[in-house]
This record gives C-alpha cells, sequence and structure tokens, in this order.
C-alpha cells in the first residue's frame, strides 16, 4: 500500500483518519491487548462517515433522530471510542482511552452498551451487531410511519466484518432486512480478506456481493482508503430503495508491518512497529497526542449536528402534547398509567370466570388488553404465530406497503429475531417481545444473553415450555432450558400458572427497565389457581402462598407453571388424610431470591417437607430444597432427569412420574 | 394439481410414491398429530432417489459404505418411516407406523438417532440435518482419501426444506461445504414456498438459487413431482465436482385439499379430507394396508443393494488385516489399546516437570500424543486455532487438494462446526473436536444439545473458561456456561485443574461411548497441581482429595479448574493457623454424581465447614454445597454473582473476590 500516496492526495482526510489510527496504536500498545488492524483499515470509511453523513451531535447523544451507528465488528472498538473521543463526547475523555481495557474505564476490551454515550449496542460476539441493527432499522421505520418524518427519519449504519458475515446469524438478519426493503440500513463491510486463522479463503469462498443480492439488497463496491470513492458509494447506498451493503475493499493493520496478515488483526504492541508505522502516516506526535488542528477539525465534524438538532427540536415542538409526551414516555420506557388498571381488570376476570386455558393463550389474552394501550410494544414470532398467540387484532403487520405494523413475521429466524429485539429495544422508543418454542432458547441463546448483559428489557415469549408440548418429542421438550435461563444474570424467567399469573408476569416484564423477560408459557390447558380476585401484583414477589394448609404444614410443595395444578391436587389428596400442606406458587425465582429474608421465611416455612415440583431438571432448584432453612433429608424434587420422549402429553407426566400421586406418595414417605 | 395426468404418466411411480403419502395420512390420522404436507410433497423426489440412486441395503444397515439419507426437515418423519417399512427394513414393521409418536414407538414425532436403523441423525431443530451433512461429507471424504474408494466412497443427500435455508446454522454449513467443494454432499430442497406462518415471502424473499451459487454450489432445479426430471437433477448433481443444490419445486399436500397451504403443513385428520385424497390418488386400500405388488416393488428397490454390498465385502477383504482392523475398531468407537499408555507417559511426565502452563495449551500435549495414534481423530476451531490450541503437527489441514487432512478450518462457524462434528461422529469412524471460546457454548447450543440427546461422544473444546479470559471483557467471559452445560442431561463437562487432569479429561472423552464432552479449558497459566504421579485416572470418578487435611479436617474447600490452585493456597494459609483443611478437586460434577455414596461421603466428609470455589454462577454447586450431608449453614461459595468486566484477568480475579484470602477468611468465619 502507498501511503504516502493516500496522504497526499487527501491530506486533510487522511490527518483525521490517522488520529483514530495511531490513538488504536497507543491504546493497545498501553492496554498490552486489544485489536489494533480493524481501526487502522476502516479509519478512513469511519471519517467519512463520521463527517459527511452521519446524522449526530455529542452534545445530545440520546436525540431519539440521530443515525445509529453500530460497530458490529466490536473488537475494533478503539475505531468506535477515538470517534467519539475525537468528535467531542464528553463521557470519551482521553483518559479513558488511556485507560482502555481498565477496570472501571468506560472503554472496556469490546464495546459495552450504557458504558458511554455513543455505544449503540454491545458488540463482540460476531454478527450481532448486523443482526440488532435489522431491528434498529424496523423501530424507525414503525415510528416513522407513526410520528411523522420530520421527526422520526434517520439511518442506521453498520461496519461489520467477515466474522460478521460467516456468522449465521448475519444470514438471518440479511433475509430479514432484504424482505423487508431496510432501506435506511447500510452495512459498510470491512472486506479485508483476513481472519484470525489466515485469509478468509482459508474457511470460506462466498461472494458477498452476490449473497447479499440474492436476498434483495442493493450492494456498492468501494476503495475503503480512498475518500471520494467511499463518499460515493454511501451517498449511493443512502439513495437506495433496499438495504445497502457497501463492500469497503480495505487493508487490516494499514501502513504498518502487519498490514494484510493475521498478526495485525491482533494487538500491534511491538515499538518498532509502532515507530515505524507512525513515521509512515507522518505522524509526529506522542502517545495519546492530538495536534490542535486535527482535534479542531474533528470537533468541527462533531459541532455540525447542533445545527440539525436545533431544528428538529423546532419541528418536534410542532408536534402535539400527546405525541410529544408519548414519544417522551416511550424513550422513557416508562410504561403508561393505564397499564396497571387494564392487568387488573383482566385479572379480575379471569378469577370470575375461571376459564381453563394454556399460558400461551392466556398470554395473548394479556397482549390483547396491553397492546393498544402500549404503542411502543412490536410483537413477533419465529414462524410460530399460532402456537405461540403472540398477534393480537390491533397491531397490524409490518410489511414493506404497511410500515405502521406492529407484527413482525421473523421467519425461521429464532436468532436473528431475538437480536433484532434487541436492536428495537436499543434503539428506543419500542419494546419488543417475540416467540418461539422454549426449547429453542438454543438457538436464540447468544442474544438472550446479550439483553441481560445490556441490561434491556427484551420479552422472550418461549411457549411449549415442558414435555407437555407431547407429540413432537425429546427435540422440541425443554428440560434444561429454565434451567439455562436462570443461570444467566440479571433474567428474569417467568413460569406462570394460570391466567392470573400470566398478565401479571406480563405487566412486570412489560414495566422492565433494565431486565430482559423468558415467558415460559405451555401448551397445554391449565385450571384457573388464582381464583380469589387481588389487584396486588403476586407474581412481582417471586413466589408466595397460593394455598395455605389446613392446620399446621407439615409439607410445603413447592411449583411453577403447569405442576402449580399438579402440587394443588396432592395437597388435595395429602389433606384428605389429615396431612396439612400448603402450596406456594414460585413463577419466577429470581424475584422471590430479591425479596427480604422475612418474607421468604414466611413463604417457605421450616420443619416441613418440602418438595419442588417443575417439568425440568433440578437444578436451580436445591437453592429453595436444601437451603433457606429446609430439612435436606426431608426434601425431594419432582421433575425431569433427562431428556422427554415423543408420546401424548397426559402419558408423559404419568410415565415420568410427574403426577399429584407421585408427589403425595413421596410426601408421606417422607414424613 | 392435475394429479390424474401424474398418475397416467408414471403409473408404476405413483404407486410407489402414492404408498409413502396414504402411509403417512394414516400414521398422522392414527397419531391425530404429525406433518402430513411434507411427506406428501417430496414422496416423488424420494422415491426416486431411493430407486435410483440411494446406496442402502436394509439387511445391512450399518453397512460403512452405504450412502446416507438425511432427512433434515426433520417434522416430515413419516417420509423416512414409510421409506425404511417399505423397502425393509426390519425394525420399521408396519406396527410402528401405527404407533406413530407414541410412548416407547421407534416412530417419534421426529426422527431419533438410535430408534431404528436407517435414521441417520435426530432432526427437527431446523437447520441441524444439513448442517450434520456437512460433517458427513467431510468424513466420508477424509475416510476415502485414507482407506481408498474401493471401500469408503459414498453420498450424502439431504432433504432440507425452507426452514431449513431460513436458519443461519445453513449459511455455515452452506459456506462450509462450498469452500471444500464437498461434490459428494447432495441437497434436494423442498421448494414449496410455505411455511407454518403462511407462504415464505411473507418472511423472505431470498433467491436460494443464487445464494448457493454465491457460496460456490452447484444448483440445479427440476419439478419435483416429474420423476424423469427429478432423475435427471440427480444424475446432474452426482456428476458435479461441487456440493450440489437440487431445487425440487413442489406441492406441500399434495393432492389434498389444504395442498399449497400453511393448513396442509401440519397434521391433516379430517377423515372426509383423507378420504378425498386416497380418491384423487386412486387408493382404494384400508389404512396401513399396501398392495402386494406395490410393497414388492419397493422392497425389489431395498433388495437391489445385497449385491452392491456383497461386492463391497469383498473389497474390504482385500484390505490389509491392519486395516480391517482398524476400520473395525474406528466404527465401533473403540480406542487403540495404546491410548492408555500415552496418556498415562504424558501424566508421569508432567507430574514430574510440573509446568505451570494453560490448560488449553496442556490440551495441546494431550492432543499430541494422542492423534498420531487415534486416526479417528478430526480437529478444528472457529477462528480460534491458536487460542483454542486444537491443531497437531501431524493432522494436516483437511482443503479440497489435501483430503486427508484432519484439521478443519471452520471459519467464524461455531454452531456450524458443532453440528458438522456431530455429523462426522455420526457417519461412524471419526471422533471430532472442536475449539471456540467458552462464552459461545451459546453459538453452539442446538447442536451441543443433539449431541447429548443423540448419544453421541463429540467433543467440544471450549477455552478461556472464565474472567480469567483478562481485558476482551464480559462478552467473552462466561459466567453461566458451566452451569449451562451441566444443567443439560448426558453431558460430561470437564474443567480440568493442571496438565494431568487435563489428559485424564482427554482420555474420558476420547473412549466415550455414547456421552458429548464439554472440556472448560483457561486461558491463563496453571500450577501442576498432581505432583504425584498415579496411573489411575482420577477424573474418571469425578471428584477427589487432592490434598487432604493435615489433622482433622474442619474445612472442606472444592475447586475446579483454574480455582483448585486457589484452594490449594487457601489450604496452607489455614494450616498454617492449625485449621485442617482438604481440598477436593471436582474435575467433572456428572462423573461425580455417578459414584456411590460410599465414595461421595469420603470425599466430602461431613460436619466440616464446606467451599465450593468456582469462577462462575452458583447455580449447580447446591447438592454438593447444602446436600451430601453438609451443614447449609456452615457452608458458602466463592465465584460469580453476575458479568464479568473488562480487565486483565489477575486484577479481575481480586475485584470479584475470587482468590485465596477470600476462601480463607471465609473459612474462618463459618467456623
Amino acid at each position: 500500500m502507498d501511503i504516502s500516496a493516500l496522504r497526499e492526495k487527501h491530506p486533510e482526510h487522511w490527518k483525521k483518519a490517522a488520529a483514530i489510527r495511531v490513538l488504536t496504536l497507543d491504546a493497545v500498545a498501553a492496554a498490552n491487548s486489544g485489536h489494533s488492524g480493524m481501526p487502522m483499515g476502516m479509519a478512513d470509511v469511519a471519517t467519512v462517515l463520521f463527517e459527511h453523513h452521519l446524522k449526530f451531535d455529542p452534545k445530545n447523544p440520546d436525540w431519539i433522530d440521530r443515525d445509529r451507528f453500530i460497530l458490529s465488528a466490536g473488537h475494533g472498538s478503539m475505531l468506535l471510542y477515538s470517534l467519539l473521543h475525537l468528535t467531542g463526547y464528553e463521557d470519551m475523555t482521553i483518559d479513558q482511552l488511556k485507560n482502555f481495557r481498565q477496570w472501571g474505564a468506560k472503554t472496556a476490551g469490546h464495546p459495552e452498551y450504557g458504558h458511554a454515550k455513543g455505544i449503540e449496542t454491545t458488540t463482540g460476539p460476531l454478527g450481532q451487531g448486523i443482526a440488532n441493527a435489522v431491528g434498529f432499522a424496523i423501530a424507525e421505520q414503525i415510528q416513522r410511519a407513526r410520528y411523522g418524518k420530520k421527526v422520526i427519519d434517520h439511518y442506521t449504519y453498520v461496519i461489520a466484518g467477515d466474522g460478521c458475515l460467516m456468522e449465521g446469524v448475519s444470514q438471518e438478519a440479511i433475509g430479514l432486512a432484504g424482505k423487508h426493503e431496510l432501506n435506511k440500513l447500510i452495512v459498510l463491510w470491512d472486506n479485508n480478506n483476513i481472519t484470525i486463522d489466515g485469509t478468509v479463503d482459508m474457511a470460506d469462498k462466498t461472494d458477498q456481493v452476490k449473497r447479499f443480492r440474492a436476498s434483495g439488497w442493493h450492494v456498492v463496491e468501494c476503495d475503503g482508503h480512498d475518500p471520494e470513492d467511499i463518499d460515493r458509494a454511501i451517498t449511493e447506498a443512502k439513495a437506495a430503495r433496499r438495504p445497502s451493503l457497501v463492500a469497503c475493499k480495505t487493508h487490516i493493520a494499514l501502513g504498518s508491518s502487519a498490514q494484510d496478515t493475521s498478526k495485525g488483526h491482533g494487538a500491534l504492541t511491538d515499538p518498532q512497529l509502532i515507530a515505524d508505522t507512525r513515521a509512515a502516516y507522518g505522524w509526529e506526535h506522542g502517545p495519546f497526542e492530538i495536534p490542535a488542528d486535527v482535534k479542531a477539525a474533528w470537533e468541527a465534524i462533531g459541532a455540525k449536528g447542533a445545527a440539525a438538532h436545533a431544528e428538529w427540536q423546532e419541528r418536534f415542538a410542532t408536534l402535539s402534547q400527546g405525541r410529544q409526551a408519548e414519544l417522551t414516555r416511550i424513550y422513557a420506557r416508562e410504561v403508561p398509567k393505564r397499564l396497571s388498571a387494564v392487568v387488573k381488570a383482566l385479572k379480575k376476570k379471569v378469577s370470575e370466570e375461571q376459564p381453563k386455558v394454556a399460558t400461551r393463550k392466556a398470554s395473548e389474552m394479556a397482549l390483547e388488553v396491553i397492546n393498544p394501550i402500549m404503542p411502543e410494544t412490536i410483537g413477533g414470532s419465529a414462524d410460530l404465530t399460532g402456537s405461540n398467540n403472540t398477534k393480537t387484532g390491533d397491531l397490524g403487520v409490518f410489511m414493506p406497503d404497511n410500515r405502521k405494523g406492529r407484527y413482525i413475521y421473523y421467519g425461521i429466524r429464532e436468532h436473528g429475531m431475538a437480536a433484532a429485539m434487541n436492536g428495537m429495544v436499543l434503539h428506543g422508543g419500542a419494546r419488543a417481545y417475540g416467540g418461539t418454542f422454549m426449547c429453542f432458547t438454543d438457538y436464540a441463546r447468544p442474544s438472550m444473553r446479550l439483553a441481560a448483559l445490556m441490561q434491556i428489557p427484551t420479552v422472550f415469549v418461549m411457549t411449549h415450555d415442558s414435555i407437555g408440548l407431547g407429540e413432537d418429542g425429546p427435540t422440541h421438550q425443554p428440560v434444561e432450558h429454565l434451567a439455562i435461563s436462570r443461570a444467566t444474570p440479571n433474567t428474569w424467567v417467568f413460569r406462570p400458572a394460570d391466567a392470573v399469573e400470566t398478565a401479571e408476569a406480563w405487566e412486570l416484564a412489560l414495566s422492565s427497565q433494565s431486565t430482559p423477560s423468558v415467558l415460559a408459557l405451555s401448551r397445554q390447558g391449565l385450571p384457573t389457581v388464582r381464583t380469589e380476585h387481588k389487584n396486588v401484583n403476586l407474581t412481582a414477589r417471586g413466589a408466595y402462598v397460593l394455598s395455605p394448609s389446613e392446620g399446621k404444614a407439615q409439607v410445603v410443595l413447592i411449583a411453577t407453571g403447569s405442576e402449580v395444578a399438579v402440587a394443588l391436587k396432592a395437597q388435595a389428596a395429602l389433606q384428605t388424610e389429615g396431612i396439612g400442606t400448603r402450596v406456594v406458587s414460585m413463577p419466577c425465582m429470581e424475584l422471590f431470591a430479591a425479596q427480604d429474608e422475612t418474607y421468604r421465611r414466611k413463604v417457605l416455612g421450616a420443619g416441613t417437607v418440602r418438595i419442588g415440583i417443575e417439568a425440568g431438571v433440578r437444578q436451580g432448584w436445591d437453592q429453595w430444597l436444601l437451603g433457606e432453612r429446609a430439612r435436606p433429608a426431608k426434601s425431594a424434587f419432582i421433575g425431569m432427569e433427562g431428556f422427554g420422549a415423543s408420546a401424548p402429553a397426559g402419558e408423559l407426566f404419568e410415565k415420568f412420574g410427574i403426577t399429584a400421586e407421585a408427589v403425595a406418595a413421596k410426601a408421606k414417605e417422607l414424613l
């Protein structure tokens, strides 16, 4: 690569881009770890994007109509941190860059959402950013349709690497974006032909241009080091009526001796290499030193957004008070005042009518009253709409000719759905929920974890939550998935027992500010167990005494979801024999664990036989069955010890011994 | 669809295909559940494949050189069951079909590997079969290169639906197959334009032909109901030098009133619909009744393979005795006699030299002695070869021009890798292992679960197993992933403490007949804790007393992996204060749980303070800390309570309080 020619042809551009490159080298050297090559390779593209295209205002980083910039290739985090610092984001001081990858710094190894303004999503696990971006772009389309383009009208830009494009989730994202003609989504592909193991062609010879076109994308190619060519390509992409891939031919670790090599992907910390690279760049300043003219040029780029933001504020002020209040509310993740009332009314109705419905159906009943008053909800399913019961009549279907639709047919793309939902929530003004079978938590896992890590309240609607699924068999029957979700920090796992608890779970999930929820819902019909209406949301306490014992409790049965009815039946049988039995419903272990000890003691009691009942593996239950003043020798668990089987659901519960009779027998054995 | 024209044009073919269709209708009706439309749509393609192309012998279903037939669209299981029954597989009686989806039947809702011969893999979770198939085809290539085409030379055929192709893992599979020019892999795409939610174009408008071509596939299209056209297309695909997609235009639920609709995807049980469809087919026989001429025609197809098998046996007999024995051994999943000796020798060397190495490096040391004596191992990594330490010098790299290579550069495709590894193991004669970061267990989960469900000994090498990964931060630091793997039935989760335990874990993983293994390995260097050589494989017992207490044990520390050294240091500190402390190393909870109670009691003791130490979440530990004669009030866990952070590893262990000092302090607090 003829660096001097690049420098001479576009000297002002070169200096700005070089600032990113040397800050990267300096920060990686200071940390003695990190990834140098990607920011060095993509600095030109990023500079052109920020200088000529990206709509942003560092002084108002939460401006809801800003363009979103997503670094899907998150290992190149120094690209993002450099840009935020240079353009004047207050969070991103030079000291943050000096503390790259150190304890307490905002500059984590990979960009972490919430650490600093301008980080739109957490990336690093590859493919997530590009899949999030599809959700950002859908949220933008829906809000533009609802609120008008004078207040919502922005692009979503993504920088993605070869790793992002090799991950399967990228195909799900590409397919979804192509179908929906998300024309304001622009992916800038860092086409450098290098991965950690070597050149890309050691593992892949996919023609990405043809691949994207096959899914309905507009594709434009450019020289990723020529600012005029980059500008031309981005300009063309912005004008396209379809999502665009800008294939940027670049050189990883540009200008260093590690250019175009796998070594260049990683941490370039050799002092000589760094010195030589600085010389090649014509950069004569010390580490972390940005000359005033370059910093001023970058700050001028950052300052350009102030006027656009001010104009936007004027336009925003012309909205009706109601619209302004609604936008403000939904971006604050606040719920409408009416939510509590409609949930209470539904609970009351259910307690009175006592329907026997599957909790997936109960979920639909809850959504039928919630969706009409929460315009920020965006529902969907990974091709199981009729099974997940996620679609309500008022939502409308999101399609290229119906941008107001709030229901997404995600196709058979559980992972892409989960990532897109995260993107909608991250975009702001949206609460996304989407359904699949609980067993396919496995497919969505990477994005479910990131929702928890990012502290965003995405809602995962997981129906067919046990062997109660029946004949489809063990491939479709979750047994370990409750444990998996519960093992994940900052995740609420709700397994409601009936339509009342389901409504309560939805209220909590949709009121959450910073915790994602998993709703584990039954396929099979369940009786109403909350037959006495209470205004208070009992699910909020995680567990509660559903049915006290007659007389002194000798046995405490703790159950979730479909097994609460099993516990009640066992209770009745035991009590006919004079054995006082309490039933505790535990729809959310995490919320129960967060209660004070006094409450937990009150619910669980002490000195009794204690039996946990759940059609899943035991892992996660021992804290309640062996701890919390339990008597281990007097505790038992009735659930699954291995995978399920293919047979009618009722027969499976019998064969696997998850029955009231088995519970009562176990209780008597332990007494 | 003009059914009568189809019947008239190819009457003999029609009857054979109709047999599949009516058996499907009958079985689904009997079960009152299932998926009718796919077998009805693909019966013609399957008939042509089995009649004219597939090399198989129902009387020798384990013939190692048979063509493999994989039903990736596993919900259409009645297609497979019908074919196995009709062609004369002894397992698949008519009674099995009558008991479709019932308890104890071989005919589960989705095909379950191990239930019946001819079921090559478990499918149903979409995309898995096509991704498995890539592994089948790689294993065939490697074995053909090693043993010669006179004994190994067969095709892998896949039937995949739109769901399979929408799942992201299919892209990983397609990319991998295209790169490796797996010309004996042929995917028959059931192009019926219908998914559960409606027509495919509601969620996707990908041009699959262009998509596959973009990744280097040969594509041929055909009318999926015209036997001559199907035959032409398959013949062309077999001759191609690249993997082939045969795009078969079909009608789901052909000939029924539900044809070409979403309804047709599911269970068609309406008696009138079934009667009308039978009439349209010209099928005048009762339920489950196959006329003798049709059955005879199908059995003749099945019988054709006997001659081919006999000829193959003759060719096999010309192999050297050594080669014959090796093939027999590897297909029996038996280990070479020398395995035990080389592992013992390595252990002895390590115990003597006491290196301080990361267990990922120790894993490489083990593989260096194992790979040369186990030609059935096939290694690889999802673009982290240098980090996972999975490549040994002798393996060679699998490439189109080096089919003997036993190391796969999987690219950034954790899920595709895991599925392909399962395929290799299922093919037979292969033990596959592959590496990624432990955190990306999330990406590989669907296939890891299926390995457990299928009872196959795939080995997942998961390095960088804790916050010890350091600066890359919480996106790359597993905290819940040990719990996730342990929650999964039939999975051995090894977290070795040093190079000795790592060698032992590898011996167990590679000796396993029916259980997959997860090796959780450290990034950071760890001291040798097994400083006294023992021939016996202590890891096989799951946990053992690594260091007994001086005098009576007042404290028992139980630790895994990198935290065993922490426990030993805490032990030393406590014992200088006269507090007798035992250290238990617990490299595999599952194997320990399988020991008899006497052994478990001996290891864990009773009446002491008990502390578990592991840099992960607590879930899964309570059984050891609260149960097994523990005193809950005297137990504690030192580990992670939430996600990690980005900082140097040593600092993270300090900040999160996973240190010998913290352990000793906690022990004293509890005494």
